[in-house]
This record gives structure tokens, sequence and C-alpha cells, in this order.
């Protein structure tokens, strides 16, 4: 059998059955981040993300943007567990024609992403390859009082976005900011139930929040925030990349969150008992089933 | 320019000389990992590796041995710090058409090696990629007191290997042994003052070691440790991929660690003061100037 018979999230799964982990290891994989012990009051926060030409990007785009991506991408990471970002490394596979001022602009790129997040770039691993790959692990940390996963949302939580969706394929994926900053003020001003970062699209993502905490949503149509460039709601609700936060917070928390900062973030349906999975309310009032799918590599 | 007429090592430099760090860095790229502040007693040891289809390893290569040596070369570099492995992630890019019992075996493969050594896999990430790519970050730990870098051999001291050399692209590169407990035995019984694993080659490696300490080194061809599937002098000394231990001792730290363990650990020359490079002593006792050239991926 061929793993893209077995499907992506499959053969995740066949890998993650075998794992053992020791006691220093509070989350493996699952969520954003892998989350492990530190000191008394934090938690260490652990992600890698492998970007590949032709697949996350294409050859002849910005190779300042792609090397702003590949960075980002883990901030996005960092974020969705409301992390602060530390140090990275970056692995790199170059194929043997590419020209210098390509990498020099590419690296460029990655030092801009990181500066901006006071992120240390403390090294990698240079090889040969094919094709274009960046691979980028990140170390972050978060305090144990502030940490989300993904498996927490309630019944009766609002669900919010930190921004528009959809329309990522349209040059949004490579100019996106990580939600950093905003996760930051979500925990240190709000009690968040759970949190993750669109990078598959809404309805996958929202479909992970839902799966590890044993319940259901019900979105509307009207609330959602279309990106300028999204193609419809399919766009909006399949499509990868967008990189928003995702979360879910009590409905007396998120009244709180909109008297300070419903410009920021966007309510987009509510949380409900298990066993209902996606349901989307129609601009006409209908009821509407919404499979948990999105972007996947097999 | 083409980055395969800069060179590798000049491409490293040009990335290095942009990259600000904070004070939580004690070491960034140049070293076997990254070094980074932990708590009182040790620092956190960082790093990455990328094996790359057609270049570290064959597509008809049994993907059991494959799995084990993407998580054996980070485990030598956590070696080479004299470090104790704690945490890895594995960035995986995957062809389409993979079977499924290709991942199985890859991944048991490294499963073998984490669990032999006592490593968490806590996560990764997963993508379609035309060749196989596997991208291995790993976390370890190392007492403050113990940590040893590639740039305090002092003239004087005497150079070791902890095991033979050459031969490694007849199969040896995808069966060694990452020597975590060799290093570590060192570090708890002797003064060890400058450590690298021989990854690129020996002349290269050592090469490290004499740049960053300022130094240069005297070879002897009689006492080099010949693996048996070395074919020559050139082999032993150029060629990549031993991942044995190269380190360096004072002459009465050498004298004990020949005294108790002059088995597992060679002297094979000495280092010298600066402006030298590498001498080797032939069996005829001619002088020969040795290159510090090795593997480079362009």
């Amino acid at each position: 059998m061929r793993i893209s018979e077995l499907g992506e999230f499959a053969l995740i799964e066949r890998f993650r059955r075998r794992i053992r982990t020791d006691s220093s290891v509070i989350k493996g994989s699952g969520d954003d981040c892998a989350v492990l012990k530190f000191d008394r009051a934090r938690y260490q926060l652990f992600t890698c993300d492998m970007l590949v030409e032709g697949v996350d990007f294409y050859s002849q785009e910005d190779p300042f943007l792609v090397g702003r991506k590949s960075i980002a991408v883990s901030l996005s990471d960092i974020a969705a567990c409301a992390g602060i970002p530390a140090h990275c490394l970056v692995s790199l596979g170059l194929p043997k024609k590419t020209s210098v001022s390509f990498t020099d602009k590419l690296f460029r790129g990655m030092l801009a992403m990181a500066r901006r997040f006071n992120l240390n770039l403390v090294g990698g691993d240079l090889s040969s390859s094919p094709k274009l790959v960046i691979d980028v692990s990140m170390l972050g940390f978060v305090e144990k009082k502030y940490f989300i996963s993904r498996g927490n949302a309630r019944a009766g939580d609002v669900i919010f976005v930190s921004g528009t969706l959809g329309g990522s394929i349209f040059g949004r994926h490579l100019k996106f900011t990580p939600r950093v900053k905003e996760a930051r003020y979500l925990v240190e001003n709000f009690r968040i139930n759970a949190m993750i970062d669109v990078s598959d699209g809404l309805a996958q993502d929202l479909g992970h929040i839902l799966r590890q905490s044993s319940k259901g949503a019900v979105l509307f149509e009207d609330l959602l925030p279309f990106d300028i460039r999204a193609k419809g709601l399919d766009d909006l609700l399949y499509s990868g990349e967008d990189f928003e936060l995702l979360f879910t917070a009590s409905r007396p928390q998120a009244e709180k969150i909109l008297r300070k900062s419903g410009r920021l973030f966007k309510p987009i349906g509510e949380i409900v008992g298990q066993g209902r999975g996606i349901t989307l309310i129609t601009t006409a009032g209908k009821e509407r089933g919404i499979q948990p799918k999105g972007f996947r590599h097999f």
C-alpha cells in the first residue's frame, strides 16, 4: 500500500502509536508544539516545519519571501501555544546550481523575520539537494499558567479567529505575520480554552480542536471573515496557510474580548456537545454539515 | 556566482557574519551543537542534521538503516559536546509513491536508535517531496563543567580518536554507533581540551579544531587506526562519516587515558603551535603537509 492511499493523518497516527516518552515530555506529537518540562514556572516549546520547493513554494517566487515564510510558519506554531519564541536552527537543502544572490536573499528573509520576533538563529545544517528544502526547528517558552492546548474547548465556548481567512494561495501565504503578539495579548488578558493556528484550513484545524476536545461546533456563514483575496466559501473553509489563530473562550470571556478588542478578534461560531461535527448555518438560515477536511500532503 | 563556486564553508561564513544573538546563546553556529543557557549547572544543546536521498543515502538502501542513521548523526553531534541526549523532532519529506511498509521500516529504525539512547521522539512534520528528505533536530544537556568546544586545543596536547577511520562509504555510515557513552566516560574521568565528531573526514574536522584553537597538528601515519574497510590513506584522511570522536588532552591526562582505556581511544598525533597546519609523519619518516579538506556538499 502507498502512503497516498493511507492518507497523511493515518500515517501520522501510525507513527504516533509506537512512540513512548518519559515524564519530561508534557505533550509529544499532536499539538502545534511539543511541550517539555523546563523550570518551575515555564514549559519549553519545540517545533519544526519543512518547506519543499514545488509543494510549499515555487522556484520563481521571491527568495526573500520564501526565507521569511520558513521562519514564520514555526513562529505561528509557537504562537498557537501562546509561547515566546527563543531560538531556531535552519537545515537547508540547496541545489548545486543555486546562485549566491538567491541564498543571500533567502537568508535576509529569514533574518528579517527572526529579528522582528527577537528570535536567535543559532545554527543549522547545509546539504545539497535536487530541490530546495528548508526545515526550521524552533524553541520557545510559555508560562505554565498561560499554556493552551487544542484539547480543552468546552460546550458553549465562542469560537474566534484573529483575522480574515481564505485567499492564501494568492500571495498571502508568503507574507503573513505570525500572531505571536496577538496570542500573548490574549493569554495575558483573558482566559482562552483552546487554540490552534489555521495552517491546513479552517475546517480541518477546527476539526483538530473538536476531536481533541470531544466536542462539535456551529459556524455562522454571516460571521465568517472573508479575506478580500478569498474565492468563495470553499476557499475560506478548506484551503490552508491562513496562519491566523483559531481559539475558543467562554461566553463571559468572549464578551470581554469583544468589548476590548473586537476589531482584532472575530467570533465565527460556538462549541457544542459531542457528536455533531461542524454545522454551518448558511446566510439563508439553513444547516449544512461541513467535513473537517483541508490541505493534506498525501 | 553559483554556490558551488563559492564553496560550502564560505557560504556558511557568509551567513554567519550576519547573525546577531542575545546573551542566552553561549555558542551559536560554529560548533557541533548550539549551546544555550539552561539552568545553574547545565547548558542546553540544540542541533539538526538533514539527510537527502541520493546525497546521504540511496533509495535502494534498507529503510531501517536510513532511519537509524537519521537519528544517529544528531546523537553524534550531542556526543561531540559531551552531552546527554533528551528530545528530538523529525521532519520528513516523502515522495507520494512511498510505500507504507517503507515508512514503517524507516520509523522503526528511528525508534530503535532513540530507545537505545533514552531519547524522546516528541513530534515532527510531514511533507510531500520529490525525493526522501529527513531532518532531525535534537535537544540535549551538558553540565557546564563538562562542556567541551572545538576551540580549546593546546600545544602539546595528544590527539585521540575513539575508533577506526575510513571505509565509511562501504556500509559503515549506515551502521555506526554514536559515541555518546564514550564521550560521557571521557568527561567524567579525564580533562578533555577540545572535541569534535569526525563527520566530514579526519583532515577537515581536525582542521576545524586547529582553526578554532589557532593551533597546528602533527599526525603519525604509523598510529592511524585504519578501518578494515578503509581503502588507503586518502580514504582515512578525507572521506566523511566515520562518526568517531576526535579529541585532545594534555600529556598527563593522555597517559591516564591510555592506562585506563587504551583499547578504546587511540592516540594519533600531537597539537603544535600556530601556523603549521597539519603535518603527517609518514611510515618512512618523511614530513608531508595535509590539506584540511574532506567531504563538502558544494
